[in-house]
């Protein structure tokens, strides 16, 4: 985490005085909140609330100046100043957030034209990406270890039933991914961003490919080296501590899960054209990545504490990759809510080991991880961020599944 | 057909000896082939051939104008001059098609964006759809009852195994749209441009729901009103003879195949605000397209002859439908080779009625006609056009299925 100062301590409320001034600023903010059964609660006590109906949970805010902040500057302050324990959530923090943001809360302001033209602008080069994925990854595997599955996926997960557990939730995504890529045995696959390296094992392991993965996180690929010398596999699946635009040779099948996001609209065309280079005529690529419904730019405080650098496109965007690349869409299916399913199980996860996290890392960073985890579940749960999978291959390429499963949907 | 007058005959080789001018267009367009094994021909039986390779197929050029005009405009003029039997194709037609596609023979020129900004930038208002649409589906009940199925569907068929026949993949077709539209009985359905009233006999018919279909070819709501009476559904599907624009009020599901291809880009968006005002906020809406995997011009022969406003969308052109509506995309396919496949069918059927489509319509007509069939059945075998199916909802709607089917890829 870059600046949250670990000195900062979880601050206290005011003992000021409620003035008209803040009730008026209170009663503005409450304003926001739209339907939502939201209600704003000042440091004495005193609740303000928008809409008629019961309050269902409310914000309570520790002071003035976070007040001000909130109405001012919402998706950035509403994180830090939660962070610091500024604003506490009376009631259940993923259904509040939820709330929020199904009354569009957190709606674009007028200017996000311009936040999401810089983040198509945004060129990152090797070395910034480098730096990006560290600043996320190599948080360290034991904080990871804590609340993701036991082969550290992190990644939306497929629940062939709702009821499912997150282990076998991560496994059936990694066949999904595979049968969608139709791997056979002998064949070669190349992935772009490979974590923890789950799926490279497994295709490995299981589907009987040769597999090379390109991470620029060294931590992420020391442990994904050591799981596949236990697994006597490493012959079979090299992970290339790089870049993954420094891939060379030709595949019969690409993949990339959960990647994109940190590759950013402005290297689209030439992420596509990477895959092309990299693409047997007669193979297929998936690309696996959260997404919108519609252009969207990133909220303002996950891009500066939690993933700079990370931006998650529309279709419409993606479409840069593939088009001027000559690759044809085959499959698209978006697993929007199986990701609200999959952070629902690591917030509890998280949940269950916060104190843990807290004594590691800091009450702060608990804070922010765990409103980024429920934030993110919010998200998915009322439609602000969807999940692509997208299967391609060569427009020309007439070597692909005739359906998609016998007459299935 | 607007233009071709019945009168031309269709025309004899040219009894002028060949010069030197003559070889030196031949060799040119022999060039123009690349790698593909097709020949040029001319009047005295001089073949040229760019390609070391044999020789699988030529075309006979019947006249110096002939020859000049595919060199100088071949998108255009190969149509005409096949018509009228100035071109012939000595060898299969559909493999001289696909791989002159494949070759790329027919690559846009750079004047081709041009072309596709025109095709963005049309408008077309009410009366010009009824005017397009009927140019095309007025020829007459008796002529695609010639070749279509017994339904009368003219769309892209879905064949559970690749010997599937046409009637039983039009079924699976019909099946298919349902099932990923989630039809329950007693839900209620709009449909936009139903062509003869397949879909929408069979939604009544087979699943219990209410339909309300528009179509602006009054031909073909005719002959959908008398089918409904004939199989007693009368009562729960009603065929409106007007533009699609006109529809009003909230239905369960919005679904049209085959129609966005009249529709124009510049449409696209008001055509999604059409769909999200029709839309059921736990509704889906389902677009079955011909369409690109790049933004490409409609062939010009193509837009004169057979679909005066006809254009096929790539998905990024399709976003304009629905990103600014809030529709999420839930599933894309691309049925690119059932395409193919049904135009297979179509074009046998049409071949065993040929005679009489000559004797009904003329020959130029019925060339016109034949080519027309197998320039697209090349053109999806070879990858320039696709088939896409498109599910949406509204962003926020939860009411969606929770996988495809049961582990289905």
């Amino acid at each position: 985490m870059k600046t949250l100062a670990r000195s900062l301590a979880v601050s206290a409320p005011s003992t000021l005085p409620v003035t008209g001034f803040d009730r008026r600023i209170a009663a503005l903010l409450a304003l926001r909140f739209g339907n939502a059964a939201v209600g704003v609660a000042l440091w004495n006590g005193e609740m303000f609330c928008a809409n008629g109906a019961a309050v269902e949970s409310s914000l309570r805010i520790a002071d003035r100046a976070t007040l001000v902040k909130l109405l001012t500057r919402p998706s950035f302050e509403f994180g830090d100043c939660y962070a610091r324990g500024l604003v506490e959530v009376d009631g259940d923090l993923v259904a509040t957030l939820t709330a929020l943001f199904v009354h569009a809360w957190t709606r674009p302001s007028p200017w996000s034209g311009l936040a999401t033209l810089r983040d198509r602008l945004t060129l990152r080069s090797k070395r910034t990406a480098r730096s990006n994925a560290r600043h996320h990854y190599d948080l360290g595997n034991d904080f990871y270890r804590l609340w993701l599955d036991q082969r550290m996926l992190y990644s939306c997960a497929y629940f062939p039933t709702p009821d499912t557990s997150l282990e076998d939730a991560q496994s059936a995504k990694i066949d999904l991914v595979c049968r969608k890529l139709g791997l056979r045995a002998g064949q070669s696959v190349v992935e772009l961003g490979s974590g923890w390296g789950a799926l490279a094992l497994h295709m490995a392991s299981r589907y009987g490919v040769k597999v090379r993965a390109f991470n620029v996180s060294q931590e992420q690929v020391a442990w994904s080296r050591e799981h596949a010398r236990r697994a006597e596999i490493d012959g079979r699946v090299e992970f290339v501590a790089d870049d993954y635009r420094n891939a060379r040779g030709r595949y019969d099948a690409v993949v990339s899960v959960g990647m994109l996001e940190a590759v950013g609209p402005g290297n689209y065309r030439s992420f596509g054209a990477h895959i092309a280079r990299l693409l047997d005529p007669a193979g297929r690529a998936l690309v696996h990545t959260i997404g919108r419904h519609r252009p969207l730019p990133t909220n303002a405080w996950i891009r500066r504490r939690i993933f700079p650098g990370g931006y998650a496109p529309s279709l419409g965007e993606m479409s840069a990759i593939f088009e001027p690349n000559d690759l044809a869409i085959l499959d698209i299916e978006n697993l929007r809510l199986h990701y609200a399913l999959t952070l629902q199980h690591w917030l509890g996860r998280f949940r269950a080991e916060r104190s843990a996290v807290a004594r590691q890392k800091g009450e702060d960073f608990a804070r922010t991880w765990e409103l980024y985890l429920a934030a993110s579940q919010a998200s998915f749960a009322s439609g602000w961020s969807h999940l692509y999978q997208v299967v391609c291959t060569r427009a020309a390429n007439n070597a692909i599944a005739w359906t998609r499963v016998s007459g299935g949907v």
